[in-house]
C-alpha cells in the first residue's frame, strides 16, 4: 500500500541521504545536458544552418539515449535516477516523493541543466545554445499535445519500470527503458517540436542562449503528460489489485 | 510440463489481473505503435516525397527498437509484455495464453494503435498516418513470405527469451531481445515492404489513415510465422525434453 | 579445473540435449544470417550500384548487432549461443566443446546460412546474395589480417563474458558484449573487405549467389584468430591461476 | 570505508592476479583502439578527405560505443575494467586502486593501443592512424575544456555504476553505462575536438601515425576530468555518509 502525500518531514532538508541524492541529480542532470544539448551544437558546427535531416536526428537521438542511460544508472541507486523536473512530478502526483524532496530535486535538475549549458558556451568558444522551438507549420497546442503524449510514455515507464513496487528483476533495465523510450520519442517529435519532455533540458539552454519562444510549452506539456501517467499508473495498475491477492507473485508469462 | 489449451474460465473475464494485464497491453502499444508510425511521420516532415534512403531506415529502424523495448520491458510483469496480436497467436497456438486473454489483448492492442493513430495526426496538424505498403518490384508474395520469416524470427526469440520455463536469468534481458529482433528486421524488410511483424502496428495507421492496399499480406504474414514459431519452439525445443530428464539444469556453456 | 579435450561420447550424438542444441544453432543461425544478409539487399533496393556510404555502413552494422544479440540470447540457455563457426573453433581449440558437438554445429550453422540466403532469394524476388568481398585497394593478406583481429576480438570476448567459469553475472550480459563487438568491428571492416568474423555468414550467401572470389579469407581469417582467442583466454588468463586461490572470488573494483 | 591509499605491496608486482589483470588491460585496450581508430580510417577509406558529417560521426560513436562495452564486460571481473588511463587515474585518486597497480595498467593500456594502432596500419596496407585534432575554429583551451567535462561524466558513471560499494545489482549494467556515456559524449566533442576523453585512445594513433598537434590537450583534459570525478565522487557521495547509517540499505525509489 502506498504512503500518502507527505509534504516533507522537518529533518529531511538536512538529511544527508537528501543532500546526496540532490547532489547525484544536480551531477546527472549536468552529464545529461550536456551531452543533450552538446549533440545539438555539435551539429550546428558542421552544418551550419542547415535544415534538420535524418543522419542529424540520428546523432541527437542517440546523444539523449546514451547520455540518459548512464545518467539515471549513475543516480538510481542514491536519488532514484530522475533527471527531469517533469519525471519528480509524476512520482509527487502518485505520492512516490514528498513535495520537500520534489523542491530539492526540481533546483538541482534546474542548476545542473544551467551549469552545462554554460560549460558548453565556454567549451565551444561561445556558440549559443539552441534549446527547443516549435517547427513551421507546426501550431503552438500540436507541439503541446506531442510533448503530453511523449512525456506520458516516458513517465509511465519510469512507472514501471523503476517504481512498481512488482517491478522485480525489470528494475536492472529501468535505466535502459527510460533512456530509450526518450531516444524513440526524440526521433518522433524532433522534426515537429525538438522533443524535450523535460523542462530542465529546454531551461538551461533557453536560459543561457536566451530564447524564451514557446518555451511554456516545454513546461506544460511535460507537466500534463507526468501527471496522467503518474495517475493511471499508481491508481490504475498498482492500486487496482485487489488486497487479498497482495502475496501473489508477478505475473510470469508461463502463468497463464 | 506445459498445461494444455485453455479456452478460457468464466471468472478470466472479470479478474483483476486481465483488466490490469488488458489496461497494460492497450497503454504499451499506444507508446510503440506512437514512436514507430511517429518517426514515419518525422521522415515525411523532414523530406516530403522524398524516396527512402539509408538515414532514415535508421531513424525508423531505431525509433521502433527503442519504443518496443521500453514497452515490452513495462508490460513484461503485467502482461508478459506481447504488444503484438502476432505474439499473442504465437503464445495461444503453444498454449501459453488462454483464449480468451488472447481476445482481450487483440482487442487492447488494436485500440491502443488506433488511439496511437489518431493523436498522431491530431499533433502533427493532420498528417496522414502512412502504415505499410508493399514497394515497387516486390511481389505481394515475396512481402508475405517476408514478413512470414521475419515475424517467424520475432516470436522464436518472445519463446526462447520470454516463455521458455528453462530461460532462467535470460528473461531479464528478454524485452532486449525482442526489440533488438524487430529492430534488425525494419532494417532488413524495410525498402521491401516496410516491415510489420505486428498487425496492430500495421492497422491503427490504416484505419486512421485510411489505406487498406495490400494489407491483408500485414494479417496473414504475423500470424503464418507467429504460428510456426510457436509450434517449432513449444514442440521441437521445450517438449523434445526426455520426462526424466526434467531436473536438469539449462546447458551453460561449461557443461560441455 | 576444465576438463580435457573430449573427442565425441558414443551416445552424444543422439543425445536429446546434441538434438535440441544442433536445432537452435540451426534457427539461430537462419534469423541471424536473414538480418544480416538482408540488410546488404536493403540497401542494393535503394541504391543500386552505389558505392558504400556511412549511412548505409551504420544500417548493415546495426542490423547485425541487433540481430546477433537475438540469436544469441535465444540460444545461449540451449546450445551456448554459438552462431558462428569460427566460435565453435575456438571453443574446441579451449577444450571446451567436444568434435562430435562442434561437428553438428557446423553443419546446422552453415545449413541455416544456406536456408537464410534461399529465403531471402524468395522474398526479394530474385535478388542475387552479395556476401563479402575485397575492396579496390586492399590486398588479400590485408582482408585476412583485418578478420584474424576482428574474430580475435569476437572471440576473446565470448571467452571472458560466456565461457570463463568465474564470468559471474557477466553472462547476463554476454550475448550483448558478443553482438556489439561484431557490430564495432563491421564499422571497422565493412569498407575494406565486408567484415564477417563468421564463415557460416559468409558461405550462405557466397553459394545462393554463387560468388568465391577470395572466399578463403572468410574461412581462414575467422579460424585463426579464433584458435588465438581460444588459447590465449583459456591457458593465459583461465588456466593461469594458481590452484589453491580457486576459492578465490572474481576480483569486483573495490576489491584492491 | 574505503581503505587508504595504498603505494604498492612487494609482493603485488608478481601476484598472479596482477599479472591477468594487466593482460586483461593489454587485450581489452588492443580491441577497443582497433574498432574505434579503425572506425576512423573506415570513414577516410569511404570519403578521402570529406569534412566529418552527422553519418560519419554516427559511425564512429557507435564504434566507440560497442567496441567499449565488450571490452569493459570482457575485463570488468579481472582487471575492473578500466581500458584507459584516465579512469585508472581516477580510481587512484579516490584511493580504489594502488599506485604498483596503476602503474602497470598505465603500461598495458597504452601498449595495447600501440599495437592496435600498428595492426591497423598493417591491415588497411599501410593508412596513416588519424588520432585526435583540434577543428578549426576551436581553441586550445576550448578543447582541453571539452575533454574535462567529457572525462568528468565517464569517470563519475564508472564511479557510480562500477566502483560505488553500495551499487548493487547497477554493477551488471556498468559496462553499458561506461560504454554510452562515452558514444554520446563522442557525438558532443567529435566535431569540435574528436572527443578522445581517453589518453591511451590519444597516444597510440599518435605514435603510430606520428602526429602530436596539441597532444597534451589529450592527456591534460581526461587525467583533470578524473581526478576531479574521483574526488567528487569518493568523498562528496560515498564518504559523506555518516556512519550511523552503515546499515541502511540504498534509497530504493518506493522508499521516499
Amino acid at each position: 500500500m502506498p504512503r500518502g502525500y507527505s509534504f516533507g518531514r522537518a529533518e529531511e532538508a538536512t538529511h544527508p541521504d537528501s543532500v546526496r541524492a540532490t547532489l547525484s541529480e544536480f551531477l546527472s542532470t549536468l552529464i545529461f545536458v550536456f551531452a543533450g544539448e552538446g549533440s545539438v551544437l555539435a551539429i550546428d558546427k558542421m552544418y551550419k544552418d542547415t535544415a534538420l535531416g535524418a543522419s542529424s536526428l540520428v546523432v541527437i537521438a542517440l546523444a539523449h539515449t546514451l547520455a540518459l542511460f548512464a545518467a539515471v544508472a549513475s543516480s538510481m541507486n542514491v536519488s532514484g535516477g530522475h533527471i527531469n523536473p517533469a519525471v519528480t512530478f509524476g512520482a509527487l502526483v502518485g505520492g512516490r516523493v514528498s513535495l520537500i524532496r520534489a523542491i530539492y530535486y526540481w533546483i538541482a535538475q534546474l542548476l545542473g541543466a544551467v551549469v552545462a549549458s554554460l560549460l558548453l558556451r565556454l567549451a565551444t568558444d561561445g556558440m549559443r545554445p539552441v534549446g527547443f522551438s516549435v517547427a513551421a507549420g507546426v501550431g503552438g497546442w500540436n507541439a503541446l499535445l506531442m510533448e503530453i503524449v511523449m512525456t506520458f510514455g516516458l513517465v509511465y515507464t519510469v512507472y514501471a519500470t523503476a517504481i512498481d513496487p512488482k517491478r522485480g528483476s525489470l528494475g536492472t533495465i529501468a535505466p535502459l527503458a527510460i533512456a530509450f523510450i526518450v531516444g524513440a520519442n526524440v526521433l518522433v517529435g524532433g522534426p515537429f517540436e525538438g522533443a524535450s519532455m523535460n523542462p530542465a533540458r529546454a531551461f538551461g539552454p533557453a536560459l543561457v542562449g536566451w530564447r524564451w519562444k514557446n518555451h511554456w510549452i516545454y513546461w506544460l506539456g511535460p507537466f500534463v503528460g507526468a501527471a496522467v501517467a503518474g495517475v493511471v499508473y499508481e491508481f490504475g495498475v498498482i492500486q487496482a489489485e485487489i488486497p487479498h491477492h497482495t502475496h501473489h507473485q508477478p505475473l510470469a508469462p508461463e502463468d497463464y
